[in-house]
């Protein structure tokens, strides 16, 4: 561990004060930082205006009389030059660059603009973007959306993709998605890849971290920060530009070169790292890692309500890398005790619609998941409960106290699989996000806080659900090579 | 056309009178077709009540005075038989057994019966079952669910699987999937798979076919049945028990000899038949077929507010057999006209997050849709239009106007993109089901039913959009070979 490159990074993350310069009434970075813990710490700077949101601005960072050790640069391309200088001459240890029209035009005034921008900081201060969304740390209050969580969570996440910054601070509203420090750092004029995988593998607070990249300047050096972080704690990563079309794209993005999918492919195999391919997926996995140990091999129990998807989700494990193990006989011999024989199957699948309604008495689904625990051929488990609709039109009212002793049934099952016999445990919830059954809705959401509670990842499909199981796999048959 | 065996098909999806013996007041047949047109021609029968729901309840269907040409069974199995026996006296033309515990279960007792019930009803009474949920026509009223819609389409639905059909009968509300016919046939003791699909292909009111089978008793009369469907109109197939383990799952789940998933392939293949991987895909490429001409080619565009989604995007589609042609440069230069340089792309995927927000004057999304259509290498648009959240953040209550005027204008040019350019069009619009901004949800459920009524489909993922596009360029493909 570099301890003064450590040290430098954390200033940037947790400064002692910070500001945002081109601060308006209409400013995200303004309502986001406002609306944290920085508040207190925090100054604005522009010059046409006396005061932001009742408080001063000032007309250059100059002015303001105490140390500034963050700022956020949010003023037209044209400026940004001379706020950076002001930063420099303030003695500012980082700047977040959120504006663009940089080299990602492609134009060649702003492949100048850039150049100049690089040559003016050099050596002097620290630069996340330009073109970028910036730090977002609940720990020190940094944020750049006002709907983020103030929860402190243990995912790092470094995305060359402001949108896909968004996309994990909104999952962590809708999916529980508990972040340490994300960083979205754009056209990396300054701080690139390396330096936020070197830090976040040194961070105590972070124990997966999660990366979106596209390209990189240095590679030989991007390899040995993935295997330092990798070698540290598990690091999943989706690659932007692996096709020719996406290469394309993606070197007209953040004017990175991209390089060939399976040049790329190969270095994260090599490092320790998952590699996943898309974005949904890069979510599900982070967390589940955050959650969950390793999966000791690729046997797959899956305990569903519906035989037809028992049928397509064997398949769907399959054709993902997966088994689907048929249980030992004892275990059959045990599930035929209380499993009804007729419109089941009792096997791996187990399809058994009748056992998700059973909120009382013996032989409920934690049963279920205590058997399927016990055989050796079974390393994870995904619990597919889809029936929620169906119970609001059974059992009406009486819906909610029905399904609330039905969770608590099976999350014990749950608990024990993963505490006492170490397997992973997903659920799924299936909801439509277009229901138009109220009822279902707020039933689902219940259910899914009181899984969420307990620890247990919840995505809201099955096939999220086996893609998650082989990606953990996948990085248990990575670790156990290397 | 087999014309007689057409009009028995007809006289079971079209009964003069119904009736469902086993009808109680907790049973759902009962509830479903009481609440469509056929509650004028509903008959119940059960003993054990004098009354259901205010209707007269029959001890025996023999005591029905007007013909009863069709009946669905749902009493305890080892009443099924005497149930079937008294509808063949009754002369019944059809009955539908909802009722397991027959050959699905693998016990002797399980298939001995299933072997009685086919001996019984040779060549006296058509059977569509037993352990399925039957048919559902919203012409005639025929119904399973009570929350299945009464809207009349034009997508005939085969399936193996009871889960499946639920499915579609909650995309019709959810995803306004519109059904003309749909039958989940279960064990198929007498009707089989063949007998729906030359039946739905015969169908006027049919016009594309879907169909989820497991496995058939007789190979050569499907492969004959799904070239003759395949030969009338779009047919897309998704086949349970492809691999090794969901062979074995579908064999437990339908009793079905599933087959070698390549010998599966290549039949659908050699007879024109789509085949799709996942329940998502069967939907969305049934609705899409339903509403849209196929593509003339793989070429896609992207029109998206992201740079990241727009190189994943772009991957996405190469790995699924898609290509994402540069546009040429007449139509960037158009496009430069009024797409801002800074932090967009301009370029196939276009990435200009502005535009999505553009609510008056020129230089609208329209126009990137009018200049996109123009281009003769792409033959599919997908629109992401996934900005909603933050228009809520942006505007507030002002949202809804400005989205209204922004969709009217998008619309029209995906109108001119489809009707006069021929395109494919696609709209996605995500929206998290567990999102906490009620906002963001009416303004989503009110965007899409814009899109909707103008005859687009929508999906609420990109990947579920690259897959549809990709689908129907294989449909494409296997038309233009055949």
């Amino acid at each position: 561990m570099n301890t003064a490159k450590f040290e430098e990074m954390n200033s940037i993350f947790f400064p002692r004060n910070a500001a945002v310069i081109g601060a308006s009434p209409k400013d995200n970075y303004t309502y986001s930082l406002l609306a944290t813990k920085i508040r207190d710490r925090l100054y604005f700077v522009n010059p046409n205006y006396g005061e932001v949101l009742g408080r001063k601005s000032y007309a250059s960072i100059l002015d303001i009389d105490v140390p500034i050790d963050y700022a956020v640069i949010a003023v037209p391309a044209q400026f940004v030059l001379g706020a950076v200088g002001d930063c420099i001459g303030k003695g500012v240890k980082g700047v977040h660059i959120f504006t663009s029209g940089f080299g990602e035009t492609g134009l060649p005034e702003g492949i100048r603009l850039e150049k100049k921008l690089a040559d003016l900081v050099k050596g002097k201060i620290r630069v996340i973007g330009p073109n970028c969304m910036g730090s977002y740390c609940p720990k020190s209050g940094l944020s750049f959306n006002p709907a983020s969580t103030n929860v402190e969570g243990n995912i790092g996440v470094i995305t060359q993709s402001g949108t896909f910054a968004q996309v994990f601070v909104y999952a962590g509203r809708t999916m529980n998605m508990r972040i340490s420090k994300m960083v979205s750092y754009g056209n990396a004029v300054d701080l690139d890849c390396p330096d936020f995988l070197e830090y976040l593998a040194d961070d105590p607070d972070t124990s997966v971290i999660a990366l979106y990249i596209e390209g990189i300047k240095d590679g030989k050096r991007l390899r040995a920060a993935l295997e330092y972080a990798a070698g540290k704690k598990p690091l999943v990563a989706l690659k932007g530009g692996v096709t020719g079309a996406g290469v394309r794209v993606a070197s007209s993005h953040t004017g990175s070169l991209a390089g060939a999918g399976q040049t790329w492919s190969t270095m994260f195999k090599q490092s320790g790292v998952v590699q996943v391919d898309d974005v949904d997926d890069l979510l599900n996995t982070a967390k589940t890692m955050s959650l969950s140990a390793i999966p000791s091999g690729n046997g797959v129990s899956i305990v569903t309500y519906s035989g037809g998807f028992a049928v397509v989700q064997s398949d769907m494990c399959v054709k993902a890398g997966l088994q689907v193990p048929q249980f030992s006989q004892k275990a059959i011999d045990e599930l035929r005790k209380f499993v009804p024989a007729a419109g089941t199957m009792i096997g791996n699948p187990l399809d058994s619609w009748q056992l998700f309604y059973k909120y009382s008495g013996e032989g409920r689904l934690s049963d279920v998941l205590r058997i399927v625990s016990g055989e050796k051929q079974i390393h994870s488990i995904i619990l597919q409960f889809d029936v929620i609709r169906f119970m609001t039109l059974m059992w009406g009212q009486g819906a909610e106290e029905k399904l609330e002793a039905i969770a608590g049934d099976f999350l014990a099952g749950c608990r024990y699989a993963r505490d006492e016999a170490g397997r992973l445990v997903i659920i799924t919830i299936s909801l439509d996000p277009y229901t138009d059954n109220e009822m279902e809705r707020s039933l689902s959401v219940f259910l899914r806080k009181m899984c969420e509670e307990e620890g247990f990842h919840v995505v809201p499909s099955l096939g999220e659900a086996i893609r998650t199981v082989a990606y953990m796999y996948k990085y248990a048959a990575i670790k156990n090579k290397s």
